[in-house]
């Protein structure tokens, strides 16, 4: 028995299918195709517009889905998170949506926004959004390039953003920040009470969060002498001990510990301070704690 | 005072650049901008998504604008329809909105989609088309690729096809063709009854027209022996009477005429059949009758 | 009833199409499809590769073809030629199969091949000339890149080259040309002789070579005075008389001819020295003379 | 004997080639030559940076060359300029070497320069223009990306601009226009002065000016009924009296004219007022008056 | 003295490039030669089709090369085979020579060709294969998209497959397999005989081999507790036993073990379960068992 | 406080990024903008032309660069060198200047420069290397394509070149090599002197080198019998003794080395001849010894 999954097709496709891959999980799929090919048999792929992905994994059609949180929400989907997947095409920033008016504008807050008119791409997030301050408004949907249609065809918009920079761009303020997205692994509420599926679900979970935490760690190396072994030891990070080991004929230890790659920078000029040498750091494929 | 002319962005805005260029109006948007630039001070142009088209020349943020007759209908905007203007991406056929359902679907006729779920881009015109029926079915918008939907996430889709290919390579059967759509010429109603717009759109209408006619036509000309003359003269085509020119010294004509370029192939051999020798074809920018 | 035509697939195709398209045709191809669709029911296009096409007209599986004269001597095939079609990829120079060897070989003339060992694609063709000047030589079958295999692995070549450059590029001389090629269109025997079927053909071949006559040529037309009009009619090329036409009210002339535009550069200044004035060139779709 | 040409190398090469092209000359060139090959055995092409050409036509090296008035002046070269040519990347807008400062400097006018540091690619230019103005300053040879070294590393940059929105972009305003530069077609005066090659020059001035003219240009005919023969004539642009062509068997008449294509728009609406039917317009490519 | 070395044109180019690279050579070869540079001064190589490898090998011009299978079995090639190298252009699958003809083709077995056509690129295999079945048939030469002529052109194809997937889209079934065919590293018979030039070709095997095996594998290492220490190395794969290591100070081990990449999925899980922590999985560039 | 660096914009610009990302900074940089974003707040960095990169760090508007030695020398700055970094966009090794002309000419040494004209982008360096010789020639700035200028236009040039493959295919001979040169990362003398923006730089360098030194190694394992243990270790290259460590429960050593990528394919095979077994390459992303 396989698990149908979700995966999202566009922006974030490409980077999904480089996650599965380093997760252990080969997948693949034509240009012009919807049905990856996966080489695990208990999973079967579909690519799906992120937008309704939560539609179809609460309808139970997908069993699993990967998709931004802000989607979920935008449907009321009555889904399972399973957990965040930390990654995204550009940074690993979470995505906003925000409301955002022409620089010039006379509208500060949401309150300026009665009787205005807003464009969008989420229509039931932003009613809701204005619902909950008591605003009337007229929500349009908007088929794509909301930015550029305040001030001359709406008043203000509802928008995702990353950086900001297309706001920016665009000489649009951001008045508020609506919601703050992340991408979600998501199941149908039947399916993960299935043992069969679950245990399939996990055995996912662990591998990808596995991938992902392995691309921002490394393994780094070195040998101490026996008198500074201590304070090598304590310089290392505290997350998990490092892994000592005395070597062959001599006073020297091997100290190796997976860190931050980020930290590299300035852990190696405090490891040669107390006198490591032979400092060398090695990329990670997975990491299971 | 000039008029603002909407443009549709996306897949018709390179032939409709092309058909502007030919009808005498340099159009020109470098890639990330929504506002081309045009050279007549009596235009300001604005780049749209032709679904949002009729909306703002309804609201009368636009004075005029391009866009399918689809997406017309599907807003129900109340504007002027100026002209069609016969041309498209690939072919000048024709685009229609059909119900479509997979090969093997028990789904027969409209009446069978009772209780059903189909996924469209066009949610007010399905459930206008399913409400004539007296059908009550489940219509979700599709965020894109609504042909591999059918049939592992809904019954029947409603979709925009030009050649039938795409429908026909997903394993979709057509059971209703819906709306039959080509690409208009529409304006404010407010705008069409200021004279000063009237005239300019009126103008614009004369040139784009007769771009897209000059597309079609070819100028033909050959040289005719006076004895068979009137013979050369019937068999050219009857729309507008050739031009016929006696030559200087001798008992030739001179005889032009302005021909649909997919009946010269069968005109040539006519001609010289009956005597024309020389003859020429050549190219036109616009034509004016 | 309609004919089966074959077009030549590879560096050809898009030339073709394009002189199809001029000549009054629209022939399109999807990039992996082998089955072209043609905007005229009497025909059925094929796309093949010019080195098979002479055999499937021959075998009659084709009613006619468009290939090089060189694969129609290579496979031997018994068609009927109907025309020269002068065009080609670059130039509209002939290709040539040569014979060629490394610039500091010691082979001159064909008779020092004797037990040498040979490359080319063309096997029978070098068969055949090898054995008209009574010389023995391993010919082999080469898979591509022909030019890069002597002095390595083969003594000498047979090769197509159209300017030479390839050629030199890899430092061999040519000893001899073996045959010189252009394109051709040619008919199946039996469908020649079907009139049904020629007639068609010869339709094709009218509005193919006017189509090509035209790329070659433009109408020139200039006004002259009357006492210079006789000096300006001789200057303008021969073939055909030039077309001259008294002007309304007054003692000028109208005078325009088809000429080659490879001419037009030295006739204009001619023209002016005569005292033409107005001189307008304009491009030319088709000529039927 | 054949004259040595110089043409553009870089952002004019492609439009040189069309220019020639439609002049009736094909210039070809692979991507990484310098030396292309034309199809007139009097003339011997060679590409080279415009910034050389006029040092190199002073020297005789080159008899003609084709380059940016900007760069005659920067190398103060004596050289013989045969015409303009207005043709560029873009526009036929002339460029412009201006001098410009970050939006918020203090510098107002050319005085305020003293003692600053200036980034330039043309040196002389600057240098001149300071000369002129009593201005010492420190000025800099540019290697490229002159309009982003303000005001980080220099105070002010003289660059150029065709549109000025690459100075926007980088928050740059103009303070002075020093040169305003077209396209030359220039000569050595020693070749001028040799009676077979000025004839091959004037020769080429006289065919690249006429395939210039006929890009802006077109050929409009009608056919006029003869009570308004007389107003249609005069709405006809007044530069060369139209051919007016009496035509056979009827009281109509053919009127062409060649009028520029920006004018056609506003012409037909009047043409057609005053009776004019079977309006038609035409390419040309060359035109000599 | 340097081994001659034969590397495949074409598909394989890359992927071949890339392994050797892998192995610690750096081949590289600029687009249009065919004669690759490679840092090792022992090695000469040489670019050539797959199809004429094996030919050149056998004559000595090579001392070895690496092709498919087929073509040394098309070629009857006497040579000596290294070893099999598994890699290809998309997947590791052997690729397969079949016979395959129209779905609705009455023939159903090799039988059934007798006096039919077939055409193919293996004219040698195909020919064999009839033989051996006592058939007699016309085996036509095919130069390119063999899978389109049938059934049109021909009544059967032996054509080259990897997934059946450009059969399946030609509407084509397969009847039989004809050869089932890898990519081998093969060596001239007098050089591999050469003592010299064997422990080179020796020398290349290993490192090839090693580079290709590590491909699929990674290095696995974990911390495993005193009481679960024997359970964690049983769950580990058996090839080779997986390096144990007291770690300093304490009851702790650090295991690891070179590992399928494929087989870590499943692994994972079943370490954790047994209380190994710290899990890492590292890339590899080689393997030598 | 921040230091400002300026990076190479043009051929280094990606390899210069590459090896930032693998020192552990992620340096980005729109395609347009000249201000790359790098993830440490004590960094800004600014991309530069690689030729006025050190007249501007002597200035001080930039603390560091990094750009070829031989710009430094051209333009005479005082700088700081730091070091030496060992990458470019090919190969590693170094560029040279160099003095060519063309194969034929009568030019031997720079002796016979006298008179001459020179045409190089190295104005400075070209005139230092005349004046050292006492030579006195006319020497001109090239804007580009330098190689193709001899011998028509000059006598000889002064260039740079890696391979010196683009010199003879213009059919140059090297006179004379003129300089050597390397990437240098550099600093301004008194930045260097302040301690904070020292200890920055310094660790920039450490990390930067770290990371090109661990492009050429890897990390080397394998298994040794305690009896050839002595063996193994020797062979094993000097630079650092290799790790070695008693595995549990048996007479076997696990040995790991650092070595260089291009010894490991000599290393393997002694390696697996005294004994060794589960050798595995693993890659390395930093070394500092």
């Amino acid at each position: 028995m396989a698990i149908v999954l979700g995966l999202p097709k566009g922006s974030l496709q490409e980077s999904t299918f480089a996650l599965f891959k380093r997760a252990g999980f080969n997948v693949s799929c034509s240009s012009r195709s919807y049905i990856p090919s996966i080489d695990d048999d208990e999973i079967k792929c579909r690519l799906l517009r992120p937008q309704e992905m939560s539609r179809y994994v609460e309808l139970g059609l997908l069993d699993a889905g990967i998709c931004g949180y802000d989607w979920v929400y935008e449907n009321g989907s009555d889904v399972e998170e399973i957990c965040e997947l930390n990654y995204s095409k550009a940074t690993s920033n979470p995505v906003r949506w925000v409301l955002a008016v022409p620089n010039d504008s006379k509208i500060k807050t949401v309150k300026d926004l009665q009787g205005k008119r807003i464009s969008t791409e989420a229509i039931g997030l932003t009613k809701r959004y204005l619902k909950k301050h008591g605003v009337k408004a007229d929500v349009e949907f908007s088929w794509g390039a909301t930015e550029v249609k305040a001030p001359e065809l709406v008043d203000a918009i509802v928008d995702l953003t990353e950086t900001g920079s297309s706001l920016r761009a665009n000489n649009l303020r951001i008045v508020d920040t609506i919601l703050t997205s992340t991408t979600r692994f998501i199941a149908n509420k039947k399916s993960w009470k299935n043992s069969a599926k679950r245990a399939k679900l996990e055995q996912l979970k662990m591998l990808l969060t596995g991938a992902l935490e392995a691309q921002r760690r490394v393994l780094l190396k070195c040998n101490a002498p026996e008198k500074t072994l201590d304070k090598i030891v304590k310089v290392m990070p505290a997350l998990h001990a490092p892994t000592v080991n005395r070597l062959h004929g001599g006073d020297w230890y091997a100290v190796e510990s997976v860190v931050e790659e980020r930290m590299v920078r300035d852990l190696i000029p405090r490891l040669t301070k107390n006198g490591a040498t032979g400092i060398i750091e090695l990329p990670l494929n997975k990491i299971i704690f």
